[in-house]
């Protein structure tokens, strides 16, 4: 017979229930334990996440944390009607638990761990939510999926909600800075792989969990990664941030009663960070907290398309406005880029809305006609019509030594001669150049119009703003589902 | 400012929508492209799932999948009443949907996607489940724990349900193939990594997927991946059995609404192969299907315990039960072992049922006094039994060049100066000596006694052995409740 392989013959109950002695079995194949630093990690961050206090939040992070809550809502309501969402809904409307939860922009209601995937589905369809530049984790789907669900079915102030919000972000950001960018780089969609942790510990937070029921859900949620690279382009990207965002609820509620895990599930041998990564930080995790916070490095894409071409929207919709420039005025529009706008973005003739989200020349003509760049610039109907289309025919970008890919310089020559030149250092939506509340307010409205009346989307929004003043955090909720 | 990462450059949404453009942009960082070889490997494995027939079953294979069912059936039934499935089955009740299926051994009824978590959960609860030896996979628990709740709430044909049961092992344990052992050696727990796919395979096979279809189940199967070795040791451990056959049916129940996901999540530069393990064998996926079967090499343990203890319980009850000895006859005991008996299995002073397990001393000793190895000897009452403590005291195992892990050569000295020796090549429950019809009832009915009555158990057991030719296979699930 051919020899049994160890790992059989140890056999899975051994493995199940082995204390020291089969953990201090030599095994060659086995990655090196960790630095010494690797104690204690999960523990840390759980005790971290027990008990920090929204008074001890400095001001700019409640104030990020809003901000966050707000533009989520946004996107949530922007993806509601979308195909994506009416499939889910369908399928998994039979099987749903009692109508303990709404859905933003719809009329459904499903139990809380539904509710939190669909919710967290909607608000990814359009990549157009939060970013952790760092590690590209959009941080709010997860989360705020997960905890907004629950606050509807178990009531809890606005202070303790926004408090949970700004703790989960910091949790995934900081678990993800931990494992940026080997984890990403290999596959990772990482907004769900580290997602999971974020609702976890925010809904554990809000479920009033002890440290060691927080260590526990930290473990199931670390038991529960969600989401590869190769989806992306497919519904399945979206599914991710839903995913996770049920996953570390359904890990909150198990913990809740007492379902346990191991002890250091994220730093330990055979734990997360190490099965996961091949790069594993853990100071990312443990250090600074509640001094320093991730949560307020959150940004907003103001443009519903990749970073990349952000520049020079931006500067087609500054030179538009300032110029009032009408079509007809621009005989050619001439870009200096850096490589990666044309490597990525570069499709001349795009037939469709989404593939006008990988060309640059479309980006500009419709920034430079409609002045924005949202999901409606992105739309068949913005790259079908023939102003914009013929528009496109006239921007050159030009690859530009010392262009560096947050930079743009555009300059317009007129139809009558003159040119217009703008030069961007650090887009709108950038950590530099953050979007202002005002900018917030425009995208919401973009993406709500149509969906939801008018004096409900500004009802909504107006409660997003208040939310630390909220006697109840599930009104938001309610007062964002079709009526 | 610090360079932005070029991750977030390209930005969410152009990763997300990219097609060929942002694929083919250079990245350093990733690992190198599959072999030629890696080319459909999700789209060949979909259509055989799809296509597959009851008819093209070699009977081996029905007979191999029917015994897996049925010690599914019997662990799934003895774990019901584990501290484990209470504080599961309290923190889910709230949440579950319409009572669409039961839990063996229980009265409860919750959703499909609850309800096989929940039996999931139960069968591996004890670590007493089948074995896949290759890949040390337990194929029974997720896909049995998936399509049982389904056929309850839409009935199949047992000969639709075996098929289906075949197919899903099929799945996980060829995928484990692939990526075995250095995907486990990193620390996934592999039934729950592989498994999904089975549920997902099984489940989607009932509802008819189209191949189509089914390629998406899978992808969205490789989106959720469950469990870490770190957690064995604590409830987590069967948390992943049961969350993998829940992560699979809602894979399948979304695909079937044409919720859509890549075409090569298995296979692809970013997909579940190249991002969860260091070694892809697709070979082992796409090769043979439908003529060669690890379904077929599916085994059943005969003792609650790690199989490296397995022959010298073997031995103790073959020398037991032909010499018809008592424990007073019983002077000394010696075993000749590999190194890993002692490495693993060294307690000599066990204080609960759960050290029990760990230690060759009393599994050698309760063996000989109660002639068995099954989950009552591996409990507080057999571990603290005077007799039994005694005797282990006499179990003198002694490590020997030569001895391979699957054998063992035992020597009891008796009181009246004899000997009896017995050599072990394949203990009981190898491949090479697997467990008997016979054994597997007897297995059983040990797990199920006294928690159903003695002619339920028996009912059970024979909707089991009939599966391939009961007109709903959800009478199995029927029959299993505690009423």
């Amino acid at each position: 017979m051919p020899s049994i392989d160890r790992r059989a013959l140890i056999g899975a109950a051994s493995l199940a229930l082995a204390g020291s002695a089969a953990r201090a079995a030599p095994e060659p194949s086995a990655p090196p334990a960790g630095p010494a630093a690797a104690r204690d990690v999960t523990r840390t961050l759980a005790r971290y996440v027990v008990d920090a206090r929204f008074e001890d939040l400095p001001e700019p992070v409640r104030r990020e944390g809003t901000r966050t809550f707000l533009n989520w809502v946004g996107v949530a309501i922007g993806g509601s009607h979308h195909e994506t969402l009416d499939v889910a809904v369908a399928a998994l409307q039979p099987f749903s638990g009692p109508p303990q939860a709404g859905l933003f922009g719809r009329s459904e209601r499903f139990d809380i761990m539904n509710a939190a995937f669909l919710n967290g589905v909607s608000s990814h369809i359009f990549d157009y939510d939060d970013t952790h530049l760092k590690t590209v984790i959009h941080p709010a789907g997860p989360v705020a999926s997960a905890i907004l669900a629950l606050a509807e079915m178990r009531p809890v102030s606005g202070r303790d909600f926004l408090n949970a919000l700004v703790l989960g972000v910091e949790t995934e950001c900081r678990i993800g800075n931990a494992v940026y960018p080997n984890h990403y780089d290999v596959g990772w969609h990482i907004t769900g792989t580290a997602g999971v942790f974020g609702a976890a510990a925010a809904a554990g937070r809000l479920m009033g969990l002890t440290e060691q029921q927080m260590v526990w859900a930290l473990g199931l949620a670390a038991s529960q990664p969600v989401g590869l690279r190769e989806s992306f382009g497919s519904m399945n990207k979206s599914f991710n941030p839903g995913r996770a965002a049920t996953n570390g609820l359904f890990a909150a509620i198990l913990a809740s009663k007492n379902y346990t895990s191991s002890d250091g599930m994220i730093e330990a041998k055979r734990g997360w960070a190490n099965t996961i990564s091949t790069k594993q930080d853990y100071r990312e995790i443990t250090e600074g907290l509640g001094s320093r916070y991730e949560a307020a490095l959150n940004t907003y894409k103001p443009f519903a398309c990749g970073i990349v071409m952000h520049p020079a929207i931006d500067a087609a919709v500054q030179l538009r406005n300032e110029n009032r420039l009408t079509p007809d005025q621009i005989r050619r529009v001439d870009l200096k880029v850096h490589p990666l706008v044309l490597e990525l973005t570069g499709k001349t003739a795009p037939r469709s809305g989404l593939e006008g989200k990988f060309s640059i020349y479309h980006a500009v003509a419709v920034a430079l006609v409609e002045g924005a760049g949202g999901e409606k610039q992105f739309s068949d109907r913005a790259v079908r019509d023939p102003v914009i289309a013929a528009l496109r025919g006239k921007v050159v970008p030009t690859v530009t030594p010392g262009v560096k890919p947050e930079q743009v310089e555009m300059t317009i020559t007129l139809a009558d001669g003159r040119t217009l030149s703008r030069q961007i250092e650090h887009a709108v939506g950038s950590v530099e150049n953050p979007m202002t509340d005002a900018d917030l307010e425009r995208k919401f409205v973009d993406l709500a119009e149509g969906i939801l009346p008018d004096a409900q989307i500004r009802r909504v929004m107006a409660l997003c703003w208040d939310i630390a003043n909220l006697k109840d955090a599930g009104d938001v909720a309610r007062a964002g589902v079709q009526v």
